[in-house]
């Protein structure tokens, strides 16, 4: 089992409130997209989920045990971050030891096997890797740490689209050969909307969703068809993005599509897609107003 | 008029030869994808361009002009790097200030109101800005020079869903608004593929390809369906990659469809459509072999 519980969770730096009375879930052994902004509170969130920094209200607990100042039940997290916590000078298969001696489960055969795939050179110096390498580093050793829970935190970040698609299939046969709990935070999201089951979305600290994605992707749809046709038809809609070329609009709308809708929809010679993960993201945490 | 000529250029540092002989003009007023893997040559390929380093062999003009040393053909080009050139402890409304000194046609006023847009803090340092917003400050910069070549090299890197969005309609609406030769080297492939009329393909040194984004589309497409039919289908074809699930396989196939091939997969009750660009650039630089 590996279920993390948080409750009213708050951080503030001084004046400044990084996050806000955050409560959720995370189920064990699902795929989970946290998705926000730059700045919006991501890896704050994460850095207290892995007790690095201290809550200023709230509680988290992982196995409804308490994460604060506990060994037994950090250990059951892996965390990729964005900074480089590593020793100074350590080459890269260096760090496969010294991570084995945290997290006996390591598994050096699928790290070496992993550095062999990727093509990274396990006797250069960790410092000296370019930033894609050192990601696929950092990406390597979360994969191969044996723990119950593997958080990254912008693991891509530096890939190339090859690299990318060789990383998403490794993750999803790592935890296919073995369910775990996994949470990715990355800015590249369209790519990655077809592994997730499941988005937590913060906004300016704030949790504005914890969803299945099938879920948060039909309650929404777009619109599209002649400007004056797509304007009638938004009328008494939730419509949250207008794009405009030339006579022909489309429109992002809140809701479920009901068969009246489909009526209407077809009557003004309209037609309806999907809409896609990232860009319901970010017309969800965009600051534009829609007229 | 702002038209590059590469002839035959070829790039070595010691027995490492990262350009080979590459020979390819970029047209005026179109927007280029210059796309490879890491490690391939591109950015070797924008520092020739810029003449930041000088070739082992091989010529470079823009109009008619060979680059090298060459101030007044270099001036028609700003290029937005990975690296920052800027001078230590400037503040961004400073870094304005000190590119209108080398780019007389900077608009000031343009790159305020980006500011505006993209919340940048101008009173801040540059060196103190986050990855994100050194990206969003560089391409403002760019985008404001009055240049006829912008050259953006990572232009999106540590941008999240939101910011990368808005830069594409920026530099369509820049664009549109005074066409001039746009080149974007970036691993978010897919999210540009709509902007882009042609890619250059690197790989390993070389040109891959130099092709309208159309016409490399149309010279590939996807075949889907029961794993045996597909395997009947793609027995004379140039197949370059297989993806199979369960009993279901999908193919990518290099060639036109002729009707002969649509009747053919009409038969086999297979189903064909478009290939991705992202997806269709992993497949032509990886080096996985097919079966």
């Amino acid at each position: 089992m590996a279920c993390i519980k948080i409750s009213n969770l708050t951080k503030e730096y001084g004046k400044h409130r990084v996050l806000d009375n955050v409560s959720l879930t995370i189920e064990e052994n699902k795929i989970y997209g946290l998705l926000g902004r730059n700045g919006a509170g991501k890896t704050t969130l994460l850095n207290l989920i892995t007790n690095r920094i201290f809550q200023t209200e709230g509680t988290i607990t992982i196995d409804d045990e308490n994460v604060v100042e506990n060994g037994a039940a950090l250990e059951k997290i892996y965390f990729m971050t964005e900074l480089d916590l590593y020793p100074e000078g350590m080459k890269v298969k260096d760090l496969f030891k010294w991570t084995k001696e945290f997290y006996s489960n390591f598994d050096t055969d699928y790290a070496m096997k992993l550095s062999k795939k990727f093509g990274i050179n396990i006797n250069k110096k960790f410092k000296e890797l370019s930033t894609g390498y050192s990601s696929i580093c950092k990406i390597i050793i979360t994969l191969a740490s044996g723990a119950e829970i593997l958080i990254f935190d912008e693991p891509v970040l530096g890939l190339d689209a090859n690299h990318r698609d060789m990383f998403y299939k490794e993750l999803v046969a790592n935890y296919i050969d073995e369910p775990k709990t996994i949470i990715l935070s990355t800015h590249i999201i369209e790519e990655v909307s077809e592994i997730l089951e499941k988005v937590i979305i913060i906004k300016d600290g704030k949790l504005l969703g914890d969803k299945e994605v099938e879920s948060l992707l039909g309650g929404a749809y777009l619109v599209s068809g002649s400007s004056e046709n797509v304007g009638k038809y938004i009328a008494n809609k939730k419509c949250i993005n207008i794009e405009t070329i030339a006579g022909f609009k489309e429109a992002t709308i809140i809701g479920e599509l009901s068969e009246e809708d489909n009526n209407q929809i077809k009557e003004l010679g309209l037609e309806t897609s999907k809409v896609e993960l990232q860009k319901l993201f970010i017309h969800l945490t965009g600051e534009e107003e829609v007229k």
